[in-house]
């Protein structure tokens, strides 16, 4: 397989499962300063200018839930996701789907305000309310999602290494990560593990 | 089960699948023009005061493409998604999920820009940008993403109910479903589907 990443992007969250489940892969940078997502060979790979891209040997995969999702489904004896109980498994898609659609864009209001408006003054404004989202957001996460020790309570899954991935973001977000104690303390313990210790370089700038 | 759903919300997508696969549930309208969904009642349902949300025998689902995959899983002679074929399955997991947090997102930014700026004119302008950002989004649907005749090929699926559900938006979103030839094809067989036939009046205000 190969993963097309950038550093900073929420790709570290596909590229930690890679890791976790052993999975034989390289890597692709996708350099955003140089505008190469937008470059007619990325397009090909992921018409959505965007990362992460997972080629597989059947064709690539986009969107993290999904490469997440498929990852655990190709490694069913790493256990990272419980694949054979609809109701827990509705769980876990459902903490994924919610990065996705209400965590992700809230964060992306920070620096790609952008895409929904070409008024500079507009912009500046969604800039401004990224602290009181993305806080609100990691509000709930913290107070009524993380079951503890890990997302979906005692096995570590592929919810663990998206959110560690958005956790990531709060400094910059403008949210103190040590006023919210489960989330804190998850973070603390992602960045124990060796899988994410061995690949997180790639992801800082 | 029981679905908690609004008009003309993406509820509409859970609620044909549940007719789809013959489910016993009942629905539970949340009156969004009382702001039903922000009284405690709900909130215990689901705090992020949105619809939908699925109560279940073992608990409560929220998030559309996780509902979806659930309802699939529950029940597999239905054949509303490839589930043991992994990439096939990860194909239609990347469609859910570029819905929701991208062609959804675009959408809320018509009349859900308060989410995300508290300046009047920013939400103006935000909306100014809604036919632009939906129509780039449909396009990519129309070209690269509807294999044909159903969203995956020959079989229809989760998603052909989710994305339906988002075109249906599309002349409140400014952008001429007519132009966009898979799409509107796509949804005129929708729309012959007995299925929507019974329960499309519960959407419509």
């Amino acid at each position: 397989m190969r993963l097309y990443y950038s550093p900073n992007s929420c790709a570290l969250a596909s590229h930690i499962v890679l890791e976790e489940v052993g999975a034989d892969y390289s890597l692709e940078l996708i350099d955003f300063t140089k505008s190469e997502q937008n470059q007619a060979d990325y397009l090909k790979i992921n018409p959505k200018a965007r990362v992460p891209a997972l080629q597989t040997v059947d064709g690539i995969i986009t969107e993290t839930p999904s490469i997440l999702f498929f990852l655990a489904q190709s490694f069913p004896s790493k256990n990272l996701a419980p694949l054979d109980q609809p109701f827990k498994l509705a769980q876990a898609q459902e903490f994924n789907s919610y990065l996705c659609s209400t965590v992700h864009v809230a964060h992306a209001h920070l620096s790609r305000g952008a895409r929904w408006s070409d008024d500079q003054a507009a912009i500046v404004s969604m800039t401004a309310k990224v602290p009181e989202n993305v806080g609100n957001c990691f509000q709930l996460i913290d107070e009524k999602m993380i079951i503890g020790p890990w997302v979906l309570g005692e096995h570590f899954s592929i919810c663990d290494a998206y959110l560690y991935t958005l956790t990531r973001w709060l400094e910059r977000d403008g949210v103190e990560r040590e006023k919210l104690p489960n989330v804190n303390s998850h973070f603390q313990k992602m960045e124990k593990r060796p899988s994410i210790q061995r690949i997180i370089h790639y992801h800082i700038t």
